[in-house]
């Protein structure tokens, strides 16, 4: 381990194996304060970093489970939005709407993961891996659960800072609707709040409104 | 809740009291990314967050359990870590090593716990107040744990950084022993490294020797 890249000069190792293993991933993890995402802190001083977001979307994994149509395990949604973004150590933050990034965006954070989770000893590793997994397929209420935390918290941000995202990347209507189409169907309760919300992104112009690029169009 | 002063003025409520009680305190929340603690960044770039710091402590809460002496559900730690510090939104972060802000520190942080807590609806935010108790009393395993997690991250931090809070704040080696007590006794397998680096910080001159002090008095 002592020999990898990442190691900085000067770390004292313990002599133990497996502590300077978790020393050397606690190290290394710090870098998620450095993947900048597209969303703006609230207070809209600069964009959020993964690290901000990941807390963030932890501790809204605690409280919002009332809403969840199916049965959720929050303890483990809470630790998937914990690791759910350590892969962007190495693989970058993709933003949402990017369908370019997208193409290879599962080919660049399965090469990432292997070189993030493998730094951990014993079966920590794998069983982060496997977190990080479930959470990419969004098939179980958990991973469901964690991605509509995902989504929500960034809607919110959008909501509160005059729709930053969408304006900047030229969003439209169809494109925010499917983004948050899992909250709509794993909690529903929440659902009619994204949509007056996305109305109101559209009529103050945040949101690009495909029917008006069709009346463009046609004029 | 839409009158309290921290609500934006621009918020869209959903007309559902408990739903817009958790999204105004997933707005509230994001002020911890602006709460800034002592510690460095592991890039020096900056001072890191309380958003990023529970973040980090929380993943750590995943992955150390192995080098706890007593049985530790971890899942409860990492709730802990998550939340530990959301009082700082109000009371400020008290740095580790100042004696005057420890005074009227609890003061303070519980007057912030009954306003941060209180935004939760139904029975989440005794929830969370009892979690953030419960790290605060660091009498049970759990809380030892997540303890250890939140005296390790920035002492790695430190190591890492040209011991840069022990130099900046003086602080002695008594005080970097007594800080770290709890790792001592709860996680003996890390003391070593612990201690070995408590060395290091003493003879490269990051951390003060009281022995050298008195030397220096005697001369």
């Amino acid at each position: 381990m002592l020999n990898e890249k990442t190691v900085p000069e000067d770390f004292l190792a313990s002599g133990r194996e497996e502590l300077d293993s978790l020393l050397l991933f606690t190290a290394e993890i710090d870098k998620m304060t450095g993947v900048s995402r597209r969303t703006l802190l609230l207070d809209r001083s600069r964009r959020e970093n993964d690290a901000e977001h990941s807390w963030h979307i932890a501790v809204m994994s605690m409280i919002f489970a009332d809403f969840a149509s199916g049965q959720v395990d929050t303890d483990r949604a809470v630790m998937m939005c914990l690791v759910h973004d350590l892969v962007e150590i190495y693989a970058g933050d993709t933003f949402a709407y990017d369908r370019a990034g997208y193409a290879d965006k599962a080919a660049r954070e399965a090469a990432a993961a292997d070189r993030v989770f493998s730094m951990l000893p014993g079966g920590r590793g794998g069983e982060l891996r496997a977190l990080w997994k479930e959470f990419d397929a969004m098939e179980t209420p958990d991973a469901k659960y964690a991605a509509c935390m995902d989504r929500l918290q960034p809607f919110l941000h959008n909501t509160l800072t005059g729709g930053h995202t969408w304006v900047e990347g030229h969003v439209s209507r169809s494109q925010v609707e499917a983004r948050m189409a899992v909250i709509k169907d794993f909690m529903p309760g929440i659902w009619p709040w994204i949509e007056a919300n996305i109305d109101r992104g559209v009529e103050l112009g945040w949101i690009r409104n495909e029917l008006d690029d069709g009346e463009e169009k046609r004029k």
